[in-house]
């Protein structure tokens, strides 16, 4: 299949909906004169375009057979200084549904296809504006929902990842060239490179790729949120936590223990960084069907955590019960971080609390109740998050296909 | 209170939402120079922009502190050039809602305020780039739903009534300076303009301003769309009709006569006309007293449709029926047109309807059931509600403001 496709392409480039202005997006080598058919001034007389300067703006009427569909701006990009590396044209019209409707269905019927998703972005790595892992981090950027998201697709499409691939290929095609050498003058007393050196030089790229792929697992969860499960005795408070924390009341919150069946999961951003939390249903020993399967789903949940928050109420449990708790979470745990939670210290003093769990460092005390230190919970977060990984100068994977390829660099 | 402001404003201009791009618009006499202070190139240089032409497309990258916050293409539009007829800059942006913010948040510090609704429009219109009757008519172009709204709305904007207004002022100067003169030379025996000239003239004048405020009942009804009321007896098949229009299910369709209790409305655009239908409770009399609630809100919505669909069925109704029933309809109508329709033709032959009900001209026979004549109601409705009245030439008042102005100066 030909990948290089030559008609003219066009899209609503803006959301949906009523705004002051919607944009509409045309590209193709025929995509200026095209447009130049149906632009006009404003006393009805066809207006070039052809003739302007790349990124020029131009005020006009888009009208068809007497019907003025609407008073517009014309942005005009040429070859091969726009987007797309194509002739390239935006028009700003009024933010209208039904006008920016009028003006596709103008042009549609006039030699334009409407843009397959991701189209307008596939044409500028075609014609080699962004390289594939640019062009990739396009739609990461769009959906970027927090700080570090959006930090890692910014370094991404101004080609940071690039960089290190291309450091990669240099180092590669370095090695492959000492390699051919010693191959074609094998037979003479000359040695272009020792043993040694190859070897440290085959060791340097493996470390760096060790290094990018290891990046992907604080890659993958930058993109898709750090998972935190909250887990803790039924009635212990995680719903009140969860909801205190999501300030919503997604949880169903009673006090009847046992009664969030469910995995319930929410997302929240603190301080950049974003934050998928998972409620589970109380861990203990049951009778009731419904219930211990919510518990089985509450120990795979625990696997699939970075952050484990085990929440307690402070005055039902002695510091031993609370040792041969954490024991048992230690069991599901699988290399994520826990972090314990005395709650309910609304009720008994603080002092006392410290003193009887006093063997257990860097315990949180808190009311979710009352939403005290629930600040400090925050912040304990986001630093077991290594927000020094995700600098704004290193290079993070966050594509599987990235990373794939990486491993698959690494077996050879 | 001074209405002209000088501070810098900014808004999103599009939409809501995740999408390819999103715009932020800017305006006042610093804009340009504020968005110059995080405008960097590639390289992170600062980028003028000051010393460039109006009208002119640049690329680059915002950035603060040396956060990349996006690459963006920011157009320039030097006053008194742009839209609000001031130093105006909208910056491009990935349609990223978290982009967005982030870049109206670095704006907002830094010495942006948040425009208010219609804000720029506004500026617009202080700055004398639009008159009054165009700045009203941008927002009703952007919530045009219908070909005809449309073109009034942008025959507004284009300045239509206000190129109407200003013969009507030159009319009225004329007439003024007439009357003055008279009075400076009353006592010489110079006669400037004789009694019947001065009469024909505010004759002419007080003819323009009144078809002007006829053309407001039109232009009203294509802005919020031509109220249809279908009418008929219980379980004529009024709710089926108005499904098969509305092509649609919100009316409750039942056997059980007397179940549409409600006055139901909806919306359609038929040919680019937009009609507002509305169903009601079946005319009868009645001991059911929420039933008869139903039955007096059916007159009274007869009384503000433009056009009324009596639907009957057309074996339960003999001619002679018809006519009491016709009669009785006529006593609640006011001034809008009638539609006389035989439903249900499906059950008996369409021919033996025909001569029965042979003294009623233009009775449309359908089957609502089946589907059957129901583009002959459709372009039956379009024919009535006057398209010529709507060619894009002429003047339409769509604004109650403007026709109260109107009445007011015919008070006079």
């Amino acid at each position: 299949m030909n990948l290089i496709r030559k008609d003219t392409i066009i899209a609503l480039a803006t959301p949906q909906g009523v705004g002051a202005i919607g944009v509409i997006r045309i590209s193709g080598a025929d995509c200026i004169s095209l447009v130049e058919r149906f632009f006009w001034t404003k006393n009805l007389k066809l207006k070039k375009l052809s003739d302007k300067p790349s990124h020029t703006l131009h005020f006009g009427i888009i009208a068809h057979l007497d019907v003025v569909i609407d008073e517009v701006v014309v942005s005009l990009y040429k070859a091969p200084h726009s987007y797309t590396g194509e002739e390239s044209v935006e028009i700003s019209c009024h933010g209208s549904p039904f006008i920016l409707q009028q003006v596709l269905a103008l042009f549609l019927k006039n030699g334009c296809r409407m843009a397959e998703p991701g189209e307008f972005t596939m044409r500028a790595f075609l014609n080699g504006k962004l390289d594939l892992s640019q062009a990739e981090a396009v739609a990461d950027l769009i959906a970027s929902n927090s700080a570090v998201s959006h930090q890692v697709a910014m370094q991404q499409m101004r080609g940071g990842f690039s960089s290190k691939i291309k450091l990669l290929r240099d180092h590669l095609l370095n090695f492959a060239s000492l390699i051919e050498l010693e191959l074609d003058f094998s037979e003479e007393d000359v040695e272009f490179a020792d043993r040694s050196d190859l070897k440290k030089l085959i060791f340097q790229i493996s470390n760096i790729i060790l290094k990018l792929l290891e990046s992907f697992e604080v890659g993958n969860v930058i993109k898709n949120g750090i998972p935190v499960a909250i887990v803790g005795k039924p009635n212990a408070g995680k719903s009140t936590l969860l909801n205190l924390l999501l300030d919503d009341d997604k949880a169903i919150v009673s006090e009847i223990p046992g009664t969030t069946r469910d995995v319930i999961e929410d997302e929240m951003v603190i301080d950049g960084v974003l934050f998928r939390f998972i409620d589970t249903a109380g861990i203990r020993t049951t009778t009731d069907i419904i219930e211990q399967m919510g518990v089985n789903k509450a120990f795979e949940v625990i696997k699939k955590s970075a952050i484990v928050v085990y929440l307690f109420d402070s005055h039902e449990l002695s510091s031993g019960d609370l040792k041969l708790e954490v024991d048992l979470i230690k069991q599901h745990i699988n290399g994520s971080k826990l972090v314990l939670v005395a709650n309910k210290i609304d009720v008994e003093g603080e002092e006392a609390l410290r003193k009887e769990y006093a063997g257990f460092k860097d315990l949180l005390y808190i009311s979710a109740k009352e939403g005290k230190n629930i600040n400090e919970l925050r912040n304990k977060l986001v630093a077991l998050f290594d927000a020094k990984a995700v600098s704004a100068t290193d290079t993070i994977v966050t594509n599987a296909r990235h990373a794939e390829s990486l491993r698959k660099a690494l077996m050879l």
